[in-house]
């Protein structure tokens, strides 16, 4: 019963969207009333703990959980024999990593779990189990891992997308390639060549909610669980697939959440709560430590990535080529492909190429993490192409300029672009006083770009007016940066009614249609595309009941701020109803009324971003400080400009860290050094200037208001912006991640 | 968007209707995992007490809080200050019986309430909270509150309906009167007059469940509540209004429910959380005792019934006249006016008038009680008839078919009726082994008839096809008595697939369009019906994609045994589809797969019953056991014969406790002598036969599979029909309840 209603962007004046009201969650957070993961509570549940491998690559021999299970106060102890004993392949990496099987892939992977009625004996138990190992060579950094003599993790990897196709298993998943033209004829005709190897090192999204969740399975076979997650309804066919349950009889409540930036876009306590749940009989909760969170979790890849990019004197780019090598921890599947497709996305080229590498290490298998594999690649490429302008003598701005992609560029990944705007943020952040502010001594500036494809995907949204007028809506994407007060101002917009008239939560995986995850930046584009929809489907039935009113037809009557009027010849002919006075009356004039909208959202937006920094070097510690910073970014539409300006905030925030500060030590046994927040250091307020923002507009014409998505752009330049601001500074350039003190020193020194 | 589906009744051939699946919810409930209103948790929880006054009536001069305020621990009191100033006309009631205001109107009434950090701090704060009272003079008795010189409760009731308007405050709320014909007409043309005057008592549903809430509200003045109720819906607006709070700030989740039987259709303690958890800025639990339960929750209405009827010697009842005093409690509403609309309803009558008396005492307020008004206005008339029979020399199953209602009667309270069953259920019964069993010494042998109207009413449901092809079926109805086992019967059949793979949830207030509460029998039959239209629309949908997956037009696809079929001239041409098929494509052919549907719900098929009872009594000391009991109700279509089954032995034990021992005792300050299980005494099942039951199928033109309710029907005969069998043991006609071993006792001294 699809409805006729076009979801593309048409120009309007608005009234509530671009307004910046509080936000609805506020209160609840700052008094500590919001409930998170592991406020969930049953009645009569217990504590569920993990046992985690010791090692970095280890045979299991055997597991005996019979000591620990006598212990009084133990109800449970499952291990991998507990799920399911065949999975779709979608879902089989999954389920090992929730589990181990035959093999620990990584220090931290679960090998065992446990529910007791207290913490305490949980922890004992254990100690109790009894796990037989037999240590394996490891490896642990991506290059390392690619060498033909390097410790094979899987013996069911033989290399996809290379010829001849290999007959020994390897820990290279496959080669993938994207690009167009002819590079080596660009390279060629090129008069300035830049070329550089670069490594960035693993890092965590560091969200501060580490992972929770609470499972209650009943006998019969069905359950219910609460957590926190990026996609509640992710998890529940997850969860079912892994422990082998229709998908009905599972019901999942997403919590709020403290922070997830990807990193809560799979499972891996849930599926193990569940299975205890379901041995014990009762209720369990699993809370991870932050120790376990860094070991356990999912980090983003390392890499080891190289640029060549050619030009002319004139600064067209002839050719662009990078080779990126990522390491996605102990499963196929790292960012690899991502970070080949937006390496170059910034530019109108000619000639491009990228080759990449899908590599496993004895790591914990990867997660997303904001604008996944796009951050590493636009590091390289960026650092490159700022150089080509020093080699040129351009403007690192101009040069850009003059390579940007736009409307009709072919670009570099495949599609030709539509309307985008990454000149408008080229030629904001050329005409913003910070890019033309002096600098002191030893300071730097730096420039970068950045692009994020925006996804859509399926989304389900129901709108329902309750007797008063007010409306409720209720969505199903996990509400990790404002998207509830951005649904209640699209449904207000559209229905003509004040914001506070609308309430929206989220609703759990039994109360509607399936939603994907909220990530890829497509909670404002396609959840909202579904609210403004299911609006427009309960106006629509709002004038009905008018016409119903007032005894004309249908047709007569249309929807304009807030009321339904009597049209056309009817015009004037009757009191306009508001919503409050149809839905008043709604049981009479034939039922509650509602709108719903169940889509797979295609006409996603792309979105650019240039970035400013200046940062500043201490010559004797080697010390870096970020004096100042300016993200312009394209929102499309930026329907609560406060949230967008937190996003380009945020995303700057933690790229700060990643160039800066953060990464995953590994000592020579393959066990991280630094599974903690005092070890791991991401920037604090006082590590960081104000972030100021620039929002553009270049409205995304699959979005009836015009909307992109802002979460994951704002990520992708901050690497390359500090870092061609901190080489700048020093005076040389710097190609490896972290630009820890002791790096910069070195490199001071090299060029002493 | 109306679909073009019809409501009405087909006949077809079922294949999950008609089933007797397991209960999904049978497991949780026995394995005590299931979560009933107290077993709500949320971080931080107060415990609520309320304070209630211990007079029948008075005014109140004074509260002071102030000592209970400052005890360590308390964290909010509140009163009727901390509520809404105004309320709409129709929660006027029911705040006033939420919290007093100047007047405390019967024992138990709540005056004020306490959230504290522990139950003992609350309890002792209530101690320290300062009521000054006026006591008033009271009174509890339905005749008494009528006569000119009673103690009058409110200033503001001036009887309604009588001529002329009185000038004076009373306690009688209005007189009604139903009926046609002209009965002083038809009494003249009687050859035989039967006259009583009956009296009832008030009882109480008995619920396991005492009523229990948590509430939570933020500062922000959005809040959520968590409680036993069978209308969250109702819940959620009438707390909107009590508090002030738009309606959308509130979301409401109906808890698992240990039994409602009507006394959970409005709110007591609900509005009083809520006030106490915004006071306190803290969530607040609060839970009734078992003697809170009986004095401030609702029972039903003690009446005084005045009964004549007339017949021919043939049998043919001339002429019907009832006169109904009904109590309420102290608020206006008692089911004087559904007491007279049913008090006839079996019968086809030419002459017939009912007149009914709203009375208000100083008791608590009133609540539905399972065909509310029905059993006692049923009582009265059918020992008339079974007497009439007697005098006739007329088998009293022959009788009341000379005279039953049936298709084409005018009812006695005005529309005519469709399709019932009532001759179907007397057939049935005449026909039962048991009608014609051989009675043994001081046995005696009884059968009434009973009606109830069954509603329909406002009712949404989503049906979501999840990615394997199981099916969520979200409903807003709490499931008091097996919906959702029905609900997913009925979204099973319509979608060919089986039981199993459906799974109901009951949704929260925000999830779903607003659902009218679950009573008057509506749930099988409204419920039912948008679920049915909801899985006709996601078939649709399915029908859809199969036809874009084949390339073919919508039209050419059928839907059948749960796979979409080329039809027409395309029939054979393709695989069907399974509803797996093309929900595991789904997000590549549209989005989510779901149907929807909003009603209010109208054709809603009146049900009747007859009940054959035989009891016996000891002479010596009254007792009466009831030795055998059949219950034969026209259910329309039996969705799951079970689960309808137990309705109809539920009813006959409720109405079995009701005539026999169950009884509001009050003491000459009028206060409740027995507000205790120990003292108020309810059938156990020691005390009961195995009910017998026989369901009678006469589909109701207005349902898709003819159902038409089975809840309340099953209560309205057995106070009669256990009284003629009562009276027959005895050997003289009892008219007041209950009919406990005292009353038998002098019953037969009198007879002696």
């Amino acid at each position: 019963m699809p409805l006729d209603i076009k979801h593309g962007y048409s120009p309007r004046k608005f009234s509530v969207v671009g307004e910046r009201p509080l936000r609805p969650d506020g209160i609840e957070k700052v008094t500590g009333r919001a409930r998170f993961g592991a406020d969930a509570f049953a009645p009569g549940m217990l504590v569920g703990k993990v046992l985690r491998s010791p090692h970095a690559h280890a045979r299991i021999r055997s597991i005996d959980s019979s000591k620990a299970e006598a212990l009084p106060g133990v109800k449970a102890v499952v291990t991998r024999a507990d799920f399911a004993k065949e999975v779709p392949e979608e879902h089989a990496d999954v389920l090992e990593n929730v589990m181990a099987g035959a093999k620990a892939l990584y220090e931290g992977h679960a090998v065992a779990a446990v529910a007791a009625t207290s913490a305490s004996i949980a922890k004992k138990a254990l100690k109790l189990i009894e796990v037989d190992y037999e240590v394996l060579p490891h490896v642990t950094d991506v290059e390392k891992a690619m060498e033909p003599d390097a410790p094979v993790l899987h013996d069911h990897i033989f290399t996809e997308g290379v010829e001849p196709a290999p007959t020994k298993p390897s820990n290279v998943v496959q080669r993938i390639e994207v690009g167009h033209g002819d590079v080596e004829k660009g390279f060629a005709e090129a008069e300035v060549i830049v070329e550089h190897d670069f490594k960035t090192e693993a890092t965590h999204q560091g969200y501060i909610e580490p992972h929770a969740c609470l499972a209650n399975m009943s006998a019969d076979g069905s359950g219910e669980l609460w957590g926190c997650t990026q996609g509640h309804f992710m998890v529940r066919d997850t969860c079912a697939a892994l422990i082998g349950v229709d998908v009905s009889r599972l019901r999942v409540t997403a919590s709020e959440i403290g922070g997830g930036f990807g990193g809560k876009t799979t499972v891996f306590l849930e599926p193990t709560a569940l299975a205890l749940s379901r041995k014990a009989g009762k209720p369990v909760k699993l809370v991870m430590t932050r120790e376990e969170v860094f070991l356990a979790s999912g980090p983003t890849s390392s890499t080891a990535i190289h640029v060549k990019i050619g030009a002319k004197k004139d600064g067209s780019i002839t050719a662009a080529y990078a080779e990126l090598k990522y390491q996605g921890g102990a499963f196929a599947g790292s960012p690899v492909e991502m970070g080949a497709m937006t390496a170059f996305a910034c530019y109108d080229l000619e000639n491009v190429k990228c080759v990449g590498w899908d590599v496993v290490t004895n790591r914990p298998k990867q997660a997303a993490y904001r604008a996944p594999g796009a951050p590493m690649s636009a590091f390289a490429v960026e650092s490159c192409v700022s150089e080509l302008a020093g080699k040129l003598g351009i403007d690192p701005i101009d040069l850009r300029l003059k390579n940007a992609a736009k409307e009709g560029t072919k670009s570099s990944y495949g599609p030709t672009f539509g309307p985008v705007g990454l000149v408008e943020t080229l030629e904001a952040a050329k005409a913003h006083p910070h890019y033309s502010a002096p600098l002191g001594p030893n300071q730097g500036r730096g420039v970068a770009c950045g692009f994020w494809f925006n996804f859509g995907g399926q989304t389900c949204t129901s709108l329902n007016v309750n007797i008063d007028g007010t409306c409720t809506l209720s969505v199903g994407t996990p509400d990790i940066g404002g998207s509830r007060a951005s649904m209640c101002m699209m449904a207000a917009e559209e229905l003509g009614i004040p914001y506070e008239k609308v309430k929206a939560i989220v609703a759990d995986t039994s109360s509607l249609g399936y939603n994907d995850v909220t990530d890829g930046s497509r909670v404002t584009f396609a959840s909202g595309l579904a609210t403004i929809t299911a609006a427009r489907e309960a106006k629509k039935k709002l004038c009905q009941r008018a016409a119903a009113m007032w005894g004309i037809p249908e047709d007569a009557v249309e929807w304009s701020e807030g009321y339904a009027r009597p049209a056309g010849p009817n015009a004037g002919e009757f009191e306009p109803l508001s919503i409050a006075d149809i839905a008043a009356v709604a049981g009479s004039t034939g039922g509650p009324i509602a709108g719903h909208y169940e889509v797979s959202a295609d006409g996603a937006g792309p979105s650019f971003a240039t970035h400013i920094v200046d940062s500043e070097c201490d010559p004797e510690t080697g010390r870096v400080w970020v004096n100042r910073y300016t993200v312009v970014q394209d929102a499309g539409k930026a329907i609560h400009p406060a949230y967008v300006e937190g996003q380009f905030q945020g995303g700057a925030v933690q790229g700060i860290g990643w160039v800066l500060n953060e990464c995953y030590m590994y000592n020579d046994k393959g066990k991280m050094e630094n599974a903690g927040f005092l070890d791991y250091r991401i920037p604090v307020a006082s590590d960081l200037p104000m972030i100021d923002t620039v929002i553009v507009e270049v409205p995304n014409p699959g979005h009836p208001y015009g909307v992109r998505g802002v979460g994951e752009t704002s990520i992708v330049p901050p690497l390359a912006a500090v870092a061609n601001s901190v080489s700048a500074a020093v005076g040389v350039r710097l190609t490896e991640l972290p630009m820890s003190p002791p790096r910069v020193l070195k490199a001071l020194e090299n060029k002493g």
